[in-house]
């Protein structure tokens, strides 16, 4: 009858320590979310399937996990990623939101591609979006929203990069580079690939979207350094002009989100990479995505403007900037970068304030539910041993192992209404009456 | 091409108020069990759909949201309870794990059932399991974790009932009340239906499973005072023993667990209550069951011991007790009995520390960003107007209307690097250096 089963392929169970390590990044994504004033939403965990081929088309149905209730006629899907869920909350209630609205989510998504290194079949991601800004600000907050969240996990600027780029004025420095018009959205995917494609074959196709036209050579060669135009966001406008032929009125809207970011304090973060487009099709104008500053993991989060998508939803126009943020690249980052403790997360599981020693037989035994009762239902972390030993210095040191801050010790003065309390940091003991001892455990 | 979309019957959307009330039920659940000494897992959202047919038999798949990956041959379902993803992961590492295990998890749950009121597609459940024990300390520890968490949501022994029996113990009134031996588990289904059946269809079924036996009409009597007899749990086992023939050793195992919900001071909240068997074909011990006091709503917990769980998933023999609470019927209790706030959630937002009003102009305007991202790297919830007015006294409203705590004010002052301000809770006004700010928000 006994069999042995494993989770699905791709997912996680998450044991105590793992569980804890998860918290601790969730914790620094709330609460950089909350000191920014976004306010938390949620929505279910599947939806009408519908609702995200409208967005992305047919052919993303091969990577959902889609499903029917048995005799039901509704196709669902487990939920890839949460912007179609925002977008419809969004338009239901379009006229009764207060505005600009600022939301944040922590679900899980879920993806059905094969599993590898930073990419899981199921994944929780950080959803940061602010609606009802047309102006550089949104771009501003989600990006600082983001930042924040990272230094509260001990990563600085030579950890993570933030690439910006903006696909409006990509598009001008395209069209100044010979690309038609209607090529645009070719360039724009071969930029999305530049990083998967050797130098000969980025060509080639380049030449293929219009680039071998009038000035042939030279038009290629300038494509290719737009592709992998890097520059420092301090003077990134500038040098986007130099680097591109753009006007200064082309690029005005890249050095508005910069200047934003400078007059933030987030510059340092911050440079220009031209060659991110992001693949999703919804987006209008600023994208960005967060690398390890290396550039060897996949994006730690990516993001952008989508003016466009609310309306698609049935809502009204509705200026928006999002970015979503993944667990799992995000941990493997902060590992590799010792910024996770070393312990495995022991050290980020809750620490009890104390651990309870019964060491004098019966009468203690007997106060002793009481006692931790009392405590517990006064907010106290408190534990007991479920050892048959009196044996008080193993019990000490089972206290110790479960990082307690205190032993208490019940022994023969317990009839005198105290007990024994041992501070376990300082490694000093004293007597307290048990009426004072909720106090004194919280230090008060 | 614009297109009204809604969200998959029986889920929810949670806007941010909405979400405010999630977070303080589930705040409730979570520290009760961390001071409880419970430790926080999870695990995947969907398992292999045999997981749950080999727990609960084939008849379970019409009510699981089960699928496939396209291409793929294995069968998922969405989980529709946690119990045996944590038999699951406790049979994977059971020589590694500490003992007790004391578990909690808060994921979301899934089932293909038409919704109605307090059942939904998807909901949150608690779980809290502790496994080790054979004692009635478990019991009394998992009650006691539940009964806490309800206290600190505001609700007391006059709005929820802890129904306990113990299937032992009914077992054995059983035959003392003729039932053979090889139809207890019938009875065992029959009582739990005694409130769906009336008097005559409950008395033909009793009849139907040897009731009508050697004495009859007295049997039959006597087996409907068991299924409806309650107790307060004070002096319960003798009454059990008084009202079924049990012998006092019968009535054992329910004793030691009143006991020790009495040396815990939780007795108060408890009372036995015969009729409850819990469907679930795998408890092997005590099972209870919390409902809101008047019996109006559906169960609002339930749970029991089940010993032989994680044997059946491949693990060593392992005593256990789990309780699960659902937050769509404890949501229902909690608005019924006034325990949530008549604001619909609203003040169970985070409340904004303060919110800046830029009353000068440019001057103030380049100040402001830079001074927000400070406080905010501070750990300061800090917002702005969006609003282009500089109408101080509507930008007080607004500050008002989002609930912060002061409003701070820059206007001609900012350039002798002072603000003035406001604390809105005691309309007092002062002015403050601009590097004092953080402290004067925090209240140092």
């Amino acid at each position: 009858m006994a069999r042995e089963f494993q989770g699905p392929k791709g997912t996680r169970d998450f044991y105590p320590r793992d569980m804890a390590l998860r918290r601790h990044i969730e914790a620094a994504w709330r609460q950089s979310s909350v000191v920014h004033g976004f306010e938390e939403i949620d929505g279910p965990t599947f939806e009408h399937l519908e609702l995200y081929t409208v967005k992305s088309g047919e052919g993303i149905v091969s990577e959902l996990f889609s499903f029917r209730r048995a005799g039901g006629e509704d196709d669902y899907a487990l939920r890839p990623e949460f912007t179609p869920t925002l977008a419809r909350m969004v338009a239901a209630k379009a006229g009764g939101l207060p505005h600009p609205i600022k939301w944040f989510a922590i679900p899980s998504h879920f993806r059905a591609e094969r599993p590898q290194r930073g990419r899981l079949r199921e994944f929780l991601q950080w959803n940061v979006d602010l609606l009802g800004i047309d102006g550089p600000q949104a771009e501003v907050e989600v990006l600082s929203t983001a930042i924040v969240a990272l230094e509260r996990l001990g990563l600085s600027p030579a950890d993570v990069r933030v690439k910006i780029s903006h696909r409006g004025v990509v598009g001008a420095a395209l069209r100044s580079l010979g690309v038609p018009e209607e090529r645009t959205a070719d360039a724009f995917a071969l930029l999305d690939r530049r990083d998967k494609l050797d130098a000969a074959s980025f060509t080639a196709r380049a030449a293929e979207i219009g680039l071998g036209g009038t000035d042939g050579e030279k038009a290629l060669e300038a494509f290719a350094r737009v592709a992998r135009a890097r520059f420092p966001a301090a003077d990134a406008a500038q040098a986007v002009c130099a680097a591109t032929n753009c006007s200064a009125a082309d690029a005005a809207p890249l050095a508005a989100v910069l200047d934003g970011l400078k007059a933030s304090g987030m510059d340092e973060w911050c440079e220009v990479d031209l060659g991110i487009v992001r693949g999703l099709a919804y987006y209008t104008g600023a994208v960005f995505e967060l690398h390890e500053a290396s550039g060897g993991e996949r994006a730690i989060a990516g993001g952008g403007r989508y003016d466009g998508l609310v309306e698609m939803f049935g809502g009204p126009r509705t200026p928006a900037v999002g970015m979503g943020m993944g667990d799992v690249v995000l941990a493997l980052v902060l590992r590799d970068r010792g910024k996770l403790p070393a312990d495995d997360g022991e050290s980020l599981l809750p620490r009890p304030d104390a651990f309870f020693i019964s060491a004098e037989g019966e009468a203690s035994d007997r106060l002793l539910p009481g006692m931790l009762s009392s405590l517990r239902r006064d907010g106290l972390h408190v534990r007991q041993s479920y050892k048959s030993t009196r044996n008080v210095g193993k019990l000490l040191a089972d206290a110790g192992k479960c990082r307690a801050r205190m032993a208490v010790i019940l022994g023969a003065e317990v009839a005198e209404g105290m007990v024994q309390v041992k501070d376990l940091d300082r490694n000093e003991q004293v007597m307290v009456a048990v009426a004072d001892l909720a106090r004194h455990l919280r230090g008060d």
